[in-house]
């Protein structure tokens, strides 16, 4: 009796016959549109709930081109450029995208242009340069001559990114879309009218999917092909500025911000960087802006009886699911495009009724990555066995309501063996959603804090997609939690402060020293540290990650290296002689380390206890230690990279920590295989992570049985009964 | 017939017969003693220069017994202690070596004395801590509970460090030595009478060797044999400190330093770190009087009719051989130990007279690095090439005017071998000298100066032997160019503002970002990256090795960037596109990058600017790299490692930015082969520095001459003749 629902299929005009056969073979309940396909009303009309994709800020590119005044801005900043004589002609947009960018030279914005000396950091008079519309340069006169200059200016984005990025890696020949500002009124005035017409035409439409709100996540490209992507950040609030914008941020905040706020050197502002309070205020201010003006258009779709959900990429900007705030919205659901397994609980957390995943790989003949997909060279079903696999682990600890595919559904018609898997997976995740309705997995004890800048702000995600934050420890780890059999919160430095470590066993501290995974400047303030220290003291377990709690300034670069046991030179303690740690392999924590474990070396890290534990080593250098203080420890990893193996030591580090055993949580020896055990239904799953066949063994009514699952098996086993349930 | 001279042997009471064989047969003009040996009334009229070493400031100990408060003494921190009450115990001494240390708690010292909370790191009130005598801690009160408390002292050292040094190494059984502090004036009074005493008893003496003046590099001990070496260093001036000195310092300087002036949160102040005006001062302030009071104690030995040299090692803080003012002590000679090349150039360029090094193998049963070497296991001849092999690439650059050894002579006695090397070694000792007399070796055009934060008053040297700090490129290149035909000098940061790059073809900074080599703070100055600039521009060429011009807080991270060409990303660029530079292998440089060199890997180093030209690279990573800018360039090496290779590529990088053709320098193909040639005595040398067989071919007449040389072998070609002149 085949299960059906909780899928959404793309389905596409011109393909209804195999729309409706997947519907079917996949157990679909709704059918959507893609950017780039539409529905037929036979499609519209074959009894299955209809979804459709809306982009509130492209796709008006008539009323753009009337009020180019009211496009979406960024600052950018050209140069610097060397002075070679006592003037400097300054560019303003040769190294950008011409196709994206327009510079804005009326007055209000460029009384917000900033010309600066970057050799001594100091900004010119108004009066020392101008700006000639002719070249578009900005001339710099009686300049020092061999210093650097650059100038801050604000450019209109004339061309919506995604559109521009799909326009150009799928070869679209289309009319480039341009994105309104809806900071305007006039802006909202159009798109309030725009929304209610929208309603009105689309009667079959059930959901109403925002692409999302109105603020896409930075992506500013460059003019060679040889560095086309001059900055990505998933996270960053740069293409929210507007000169309006910050008159109205002035009025409520009472004070200005400049370009270089914004610009900040060139660097921009980095989600992977802590954020000063002035970029904490500006979120808050567009945040509580998109809350304000997306209500408003949320309340229009229900107005007309739809539902309205949010897909958590692309324009999120201002959207922050993990502010506290996002119940004002009164979205119905939320939909995320995942590749991993963070992404599932990140989707899954917010406080939203219906969850929905959008699986990869998407229906495109090209991946995200650039490598083909449905395409020649591609294999979209072990693309699909892999990500399904990511998927699995987290899915198995917090379940979401909804799964879902999207692109160009003809792509599937050559790839039998992707249709065979997808129907599959979509009855493993209703069987997975089915036994998360009986009642919760096991969970072991250990309560788990991540400490970094954003805290449970940012829960789970670093800044975009697993590739691109992979140079990040934190987010191999956060992927590794998030298919484990624990629960993790997300901490700030202030929730630390505000004594919420009461909560917590372990707090996990991973980052490189500056960044905002591992706090940079908050680990200046000693209650930070001394509460934590406290904490350890009584108990807690301090886990630190490549470079935990370091910032310069104080005796040790590591602030915790009085509970870690260990810290890293920075030069200063070159001639200083070092404690070698006590040698514990193979004595207390047998078992601990995986065959296969592999922790990067660093020659600068360096014993600062006595006593310090250490493991794993290779000359001159920690990779995994313990030290005791007190009732607690602290415990050093050099870095963190997802593997079997590796994850398997963070949870073998948890279990002792803990002082549980992997056995009462059905863990096996295996590294490659996981499991989950759901007490209500007396079921215990096990996912094969390995596309090779495993053999694991359990405990089950005091026998050994022996199971041997194929490659990306999930088999769920209902202990009461003599067969598994496959 | 066997020439003689520049030669001085360690004699030894006892071993007459062997003192006076070995003198004949290494041509010997001086015999010596040394720590640990006497001469006999035999050897002191044998007709050879006498030549005896005097330690001013220990071999007092009846006086210094006498005289304990006018021990020398240093700054010690003790802790940090976490409090885990309100009140917090630290004992001074628990961590470091009770033989060498005595806290000194009299008023002026405990005056002096500083607890700090290094949580916050807010120095305690006078009335929050006390001293007790009888358990050794200090107690503070009312402490902030969870924070780290330490305390800063002063605490006599009670030890002469290097005959703590012998005695525990090589297993001493004598009286501990005290060192007394001639900045008290009976210790001077003291000092003058002994010195005269001295002179008188020893009528025989033609050279009086100071070992060195009164106050040793830092190097303090810790209590565990696990971790004994707390800190060395053998360019800080801690051990000069006193209540005493630091009254006079005040005076002089109208301002006061304090304990942690120099305890600097415990991490002391290494050389290899940029120094603070205070801690110049300081050096200053300790080289005056080192200067006035041993200017007064060379003068008595002048009145005897003796000649003073100096050990430019152990206790010659205060000296400062390159700082303009060494001339004024009258010295007749120094004399420097050496492992090394740059340690030959380190002594050879001393305004003095007579210049002396002192070879390794030391006639000591284990090595400076605790492996044996006249004992079972070591091969003291194999030690005596590799050091003369180092020291020799260095002798054809920079004469030297007298070699010697030191240490037991009777130890050879078991060599043979080791005494024939000896022999021969003195032998082109010699001859390199005589070709050095007929005129200075042919030397490429370039004039290359080093960049670093010491200048020209730390040339060569960063602090110690190579040992001591090989964890730095710069050692390494130093090393390097001391046996390069090139002309090196070493400029600080204040030299390139006050115009003296003019004098320059090659600039060369090569560091870790914050250090003394790179720089750290000094590349603030905008001064210094604006003349940087011009100078490149205008044709010079500037070298970064590692983190060149390193320093936070503007565009980029390295200040230099524009002008290498790459840039590292310190986390703010990890969502910044890259450029990948122009790859240019087997291009330009064809042969500029000889097989076998070996650069590191940093994924954090990126191609700044988009024409960089990457030689060497490794996916996300540049290794070498050049990029033209105006009429000069900027070239990049990730590091530097001392090998035939590497040397060979930073020397085919010389060549190739003065466009000269190694052929005219009579350089050959082969790495492991280096050549010198001396025009006037029409001759060329070869060195091999490999342990093998080694061919090279050089155009001599318009033919190809093909020469072998045996492993370690000196070749001496008289090119004028038909044979070699071996």
């Amino acid at each position: 009796m085949k299960k059906r629902g909780d899928f959404t299929l793309p389905g596409e005009a011109g393909y209804e016959k195999l729309t409706l056969e997947l519907a079917e073979k996949w157990g679909a309940d709704m059918i959507r549109d893609s950017d780039g396909t539409q529905l037929s009303p036979e499609l519209l009309q074959a009894g299955y709930g209809i979804y459709s994709t809306v982009c509130v800020i492209r796709e008006h590119n008539e009323w753009a081109r009337e009020n180019r005044d009211k496009l979406q801005q960024t600052f950018l900043m050209a140069g610097p450029v060397t002075a070679e004589d006592d003037c400097v002609e300054i560019e303003l947009l040769k190294d950008y995208f011409s196709q994206q960018f327009s510079v804005n030279t009326s007055p209000e914005s460029l009384e917000l242009w900033q010309v600066t000396d970057r050799t001594t950091e100091e900004i010119l008079p108004r009066e020392a340069w101008e700006y000639h519309e002719k070249t578009g340069c900005v001339s710099v006169k009686d300049v020092k001559k061999w210093h650097r200059y650059s100038v801050n200016f604000l450019a209109y984005r004339v061309w919506e990114e995604i559109s521009m990025y799909n326009h150009i890696t799928n070869h679209w020949d289309k009319e480039h879309l341009m994105q309104i500002d809806p900071r305007y009124e006039e802006t909202q005035e159009y798109i309030f009218a725009w929304m209610r017409r929208w309603c009105e035409s689309h009667p079959a439409t059930k959901v109403v999917r925002f692409t999302s709100m109105f603020y896409n996540f930075v992506w500013i490209w460059g003019q060679s092909e040889e560095n086309r992507n001059i900055f990505t950040d998933w996270g960053s609030y740069d293409f929210t500025v507007s000169p309006l914008a910050l008159k109205l941020f002035e009025q409520k905040y009472h004070y200005a911000l400049t370009a270089e706020d914004f610009i900040n050197q060139g660097k921009l502002h980095v989600t992977h960087m802590p954020s000063g309070q002035k970029k904490k205020d500006w979120m808050e201010f567009v945040n509580d802006f998109v809350i304000g003006f997306g209500k408003q258009l949320i309340d229009i779709v229900h107005e007309y009886g739809k539902l309205a959900y949010v897909f958590y990429d692309d324009s999120w900007v201002g959207i922050e699911p993990y502010n506290g705030r996002f119940e004002e919205f009164g979205f119905d659901g939320i939909i995320k495009c995942v590749f991993s397994g963070y992404e599932v609980r990140m989707c899954a957390g917010v406080p939203v009724k219906s969850h929905e995943i959008r699986l990869h790989p998407y229906l495109f003949p090209v991946g995200l990555g650039g490598l083909p997909t449905f395409a020649k060279g591609g294999n979209p079903t072990l693309d699909a066995k892999k990500y399904w696999r990511n998927v699995r682990r987290a899915l198995l600890r917090q379940p979401v309501d909804r799964i879902g595919l999207g692109g160009y559904l003809h792509l599937t018609q050559d790839y039998p063996d992707f249709c065979d898997y997808i129907e599959q997976a979509a009855d493993e995740f209703r069987e997975i959603k089915r036994l998360h309705e009986s009642g919760k997995p096991y969970t072991l004890k250990a309560r788990i804090a991540v400490l970094h800048s954003w805290g449970g702000m940012r829960p789970w995600t670093l800044s975009g997609h697993f590739h691109e934050s992979d140079s990040h420890d934190l987010i191999h780890i956060n992927e590794a939690l998030a298919g484990m059999p624990v629960e993790v919160s997300f901490l700030d430095f202030q929730d630390v402060v505000d004594g919420k470590l009461k909560d917590f066993q372990i707090v996990i501290n991973a980052g490189k020293a500056g960044d905002a995974w591992s706090g940079g400047e908050a680990w200046k303030d000693g209650r930070v540290v001394a509460e934590l220290t406290r904490w350890v003291y009584e108990g807690g377990t301090f886990i630190g990650v490549n470079e935990p709690s370091a910032t310069a300034g104080y005796d040790t670069y590591f602030r915790m290296a009085h509970i870690l046991g260990i810290d890293k030179d920075m030069g200063e303690r070159v001639n200083h002689g070092k404690w070698q740690g006590r040698d514990a392999d193979g004595i207390e924590f047998c078992g601990l380390i995986p065959k296969g474990t592999s922790l990067p070396v660093n020659k600068e890290i360096y014993v600062y206890c006595e006593d310090t534990q250490v493991y794993l080593k290779e000359v001159g250098s920690v990779q995994y230690s313990v030290n005791y203080v007190g009732k607690g420890q602290g415990i050093y990893m050099s870095g963190f990279t997802f593997s079997p193996e590796n994850n398997r030591l963070l949870l073998n580090t948890i279990l002792s920590v803990c002082k549980e055993s992997g056995k009462e949580a059905y863990l096996t020896e295996n590294v490659n295989v996981e499991s989950a055990y759901f007490p209500v239904a007396d079921t215990l799953v096990f996912i094969n992570n390995s596309p090779d066949v495993q053999q694991v063994s359990v405990q089950h009514k005091g026998q050994e049985v022996v199971e041997e699952l194929q490659g990306f098996e999930t088999r769920m086993i209902k202990l009461g009964a003599d067969d598994s349930c496959r």
